[in-house]
């Protein structure tokens, strides 16, 4: 752990893993070194803070935490730390991340999260955002968002594609 | 503030007093000890932290939480004391206390956090319900509990009265 | 049904004992005594009322009320009783258990219930509330909560853990 | 309070009787008998069954009860007595009566009442529509529902006029 | 056809019979004459009229309608009769029955629908409010509702001594 | 009401004009012959029908129709009709409109309605909406449609440099 | 893609294409011309502004574009073409349709998208409104949008009849 | 124009300046340069590229966008640059911004956007969020991000001085 990272990814439970690893996923995928921790920010409020000091030592720039329910983790971390906080509301409950959501987004004047949308989709734009956060200081990720972008423009044209030749066989 | 207390009442701004004092209000109607104290969760996580501290070593027994927004006050502090806490979701924004809610009621399990109604039925309640849970140790609140009851029963009679004769009138 | 019991669990049905037994496992871990009743607010409302004066004849000091739909069971309990009530909204419709929260949450000022989350977290979090209730008269329930709580952090310390090894065999 | 009556228009509490009065207004307006009254299912159960049991030996056929936030009078009502009872959620809170609504609607299977719109329109429909169910065994009634109706459209008929005038004016 | 009927039963859809059937399934067991109908107040407004002129030819005391989505059935039955109309919103679309019943609750003041629950929940309550409504007439109705209600008292003992005895069980 | 026109307006109450005038202020704006009228799908059933017709005798193309509370205005002339309907869900109940909203979008397959914003908004892209439609057949309209459109770019164009100076009046 | 068509159904995603299939199938039957693609309003803008511009050379007269979660597609393109745009919200996130349903209908004044409801029902009804549009300049598709009608009549007429035969089997 | 800025604020609508001008209020504050625009994401699509563009070009290295009603602006511009983009969903009808969040907050897996509250907290909290992103590549301004978190523990002290005095006035 004494390792350094750029990217702090954090959740409340470890069954909250299936959605975030979309992060993680990007972030390897950009090679750009991140670690993961589960940390609740009512059942371990202590280690949660040990979490973001270490990280802050660690040369962290941006912290990732993903919660469901009534979703504190990012609000918590965004309270305890200068780091740009980005939020994951997590769909935990019978209300389908609707509380995760108002619970993340309606951060009182001052202490700043940047919430993404729920679950999945929510998991990687947090990790594309984190990477847009480092490019201001990086330029090489610039190019390799660009890049990115590029296939994700071609995976559309694709299916573009696709659409139209199955049309085409109907006729 | 050295003086021992069995109820702290804690909100996220001074403008949320307005609300909050409905508590209080009835706490002095009881003659139980009390203090009131403005801080937030996310702006002073430390604040907060010495005040739940100070108020255990004060003997306090209950915690009343008020907070707006994404409203994270109660929940920390439940993860933070072995107190009993009292959460008041306020309407602070344009989802009209729905937020709040929201983000008070759906504690994860381990940490609980018993929510009351948006506003000022919710703080009114929230000191009754302290009054119950003091009232376990201490019966004598529960017939002052009894006392108010009747006079609630009174007041709705008096309503009742009212209209009948309004009603009457009429005729 | 003579034996006296500190804890009372009633719900509107008994398919509502398949989340409701979450409370009932951790009083059993606390070796708290309790009961469990099904009555219903609506269709059995002299049964409800006797329920709860035999309850409290019997020394019982907190109520746990779970109910769906249009809840009712909870208010209608606080509206006879000065003991705690604390309210699980259970997920029995197409409306999520939105309708119960809102019909369990929003109580107006006089009679308060204390609404945890919906479902099986709100039915652990009621035991835990009742035993932090309890303990404001018996000291040794806040020594087990303490107890629980270090269990629930090395809990979480473990998924970290495995969640950190995870990561460092894909590396 | 011994005269016999036809309707028994109840609500939670006398601010509620400006919204309920319209229900009153076409009663009166029809000729039909009535009694209001103020009582609350939460802090006044006992009264509230009394009314009940009450407006039975009176010859009361329907019961329209008002009720806001989360509003259990029209089910604590239905579940005492089997004479119909409509319901009128009232905008009590923030939630702009979504509560109410939803703590009366969503009546468990076994005990009906019959939910109108919210507010001011949802109790001037509660008195036409215990007038239709009173026309079930008094014929007359429904003549003068049908004059009612016929006003209605005429009055529709004169804002459609009316509009037309005003629109050949601008010409 | 040309049969007596004392209920209607219409739906917009031969889909809504599986949440329907529970209405007719209660009429059938209180021996009241009913029919059934699929009509739409969209795809079949002229039917849905001429259904109705038969029904109030036949005899019919009240009319049930069930339907999802934008669910105008009852609004437009309710225009077009003087006779009391029950509405059941139906969970048709992915807003859960959310959308079914606030186009069915909220009707404007002249026209009153009298609204249920969600689903089979309000389908049942249909049959038994629309007993109750007959019942002013038929006071035998009465009778058998009051039966009908004891049976359901029992039931609720039987789960609850069932209940109480797999608790023992376990000790 | 011989007159020919393109489009014909109606609410369900000359309240709703107030609304509803921002269209009729576009299509005059824009020379399009339209007439307006009240008329309520439900109070007035048999009206809406013949102003329909009437409408279609007329030359009518495309009808608008403006709604609040469980608003079926729109839906019901749809299903009497081949023309065209856009909807407007007025905000006329406590539910600030989400009840015509969802009363009015969510119409089954088979009868389409074009629903515009709640309120104002809605209005105005109703009459825009209904021009696109006049369009199809009348290229001439497309022309003054892309005039609108321009100086619409223009009026965003002064606002941007009016706030341009504000801000460099600042420095 | 040189052909001509008079509609073009675009949506984000490939995975939308199984419900906006539901408006070309309906087109198919109809007769009338059509092209469907994939594209994005965020992923893919340029791609979306040449298709619209493609389809306008190519005499197309209205847009369907289907969408969901934070659904732009519709508003994008009415803000780039004078054709009318007919959006269907897609339910693609927990949130179940309503962030799409919101993002979609709430457009500002000046701006028209004609928002159908969520999922089948609504690409169905885009295509039915599509034609509704197209009638305008066509007279011969009122004939066979009326004829449409008559067998959706006679589809709820057999559905009818079904049911008639079902309950008169169980007696 | 020609000038070099960091963040550049835009919004849909010149009446949404109010709002954003907190956002204004502290870059000024934090000495750090920002311009502010007035550009519609579906009224003014080219002017709104163009005006990215250019901010690219100026060294812009954060956008801020607020918007209300189907909020595209944030999205939109999210898919036209790999800047990050921050945005503030307005209160703009009568849905109170719950429109404008879900249109907002629900982006699709590729294009980020960091969605914050709902008005005025959200604007503040954007420009402070703006600053932390800076703050990676310009380590002054954590120092000066510091002392206005300092400032910002300071004016909760005073608060809560201020309740204690009160509250020991009272005594």
């Amino acid at each position: 752990m004494s390792d350094l990272f750029d990217i702090l990814i954090i959740m409340g439970s470890d069954s909250d893993w299936e959605v975030m690893r979309e992060a993680a996923v990007l972030l390897d995928r950009f090679g750009v070194r991140y670690t993961a921790r589960v940390t609740s920010a009512h059942r371990t409020p202590e280690k949660t803070l040990s979490i973001i000091r270490q990280a802050e030592s660690n040369q962290c720039r941006v912290i990732i935490a993903g919660a469901g329910a009534a979703a504190h983790l990012a609000g918590v971390v965004a309270g305890h730390s200068l780091l740009p906080v980005i939020a994951v509301p997590l769909n935990a409950t019978s209300l389908q991340g609707l509380d995760a959501l108002l619970a993340t987004v309606q951060m009182p004047a001052g202490i700043p999260v940047a919430c993404m949308a729920i679950g999945k989709a929510g998991a990687a734009n947090a990790a594309l955002f984190a990477l847009q956060i480092l490019a201001v200081a990086r330029p090489e990720i610039t190019v390799r968002l660009a890049d990115y972008r590029r296939q994700m423009i071609q995976g559309v044209e694709n299916k573009d594609q696709h659409l139209q030749e199955q049309l085409h066989q109907r006729e």
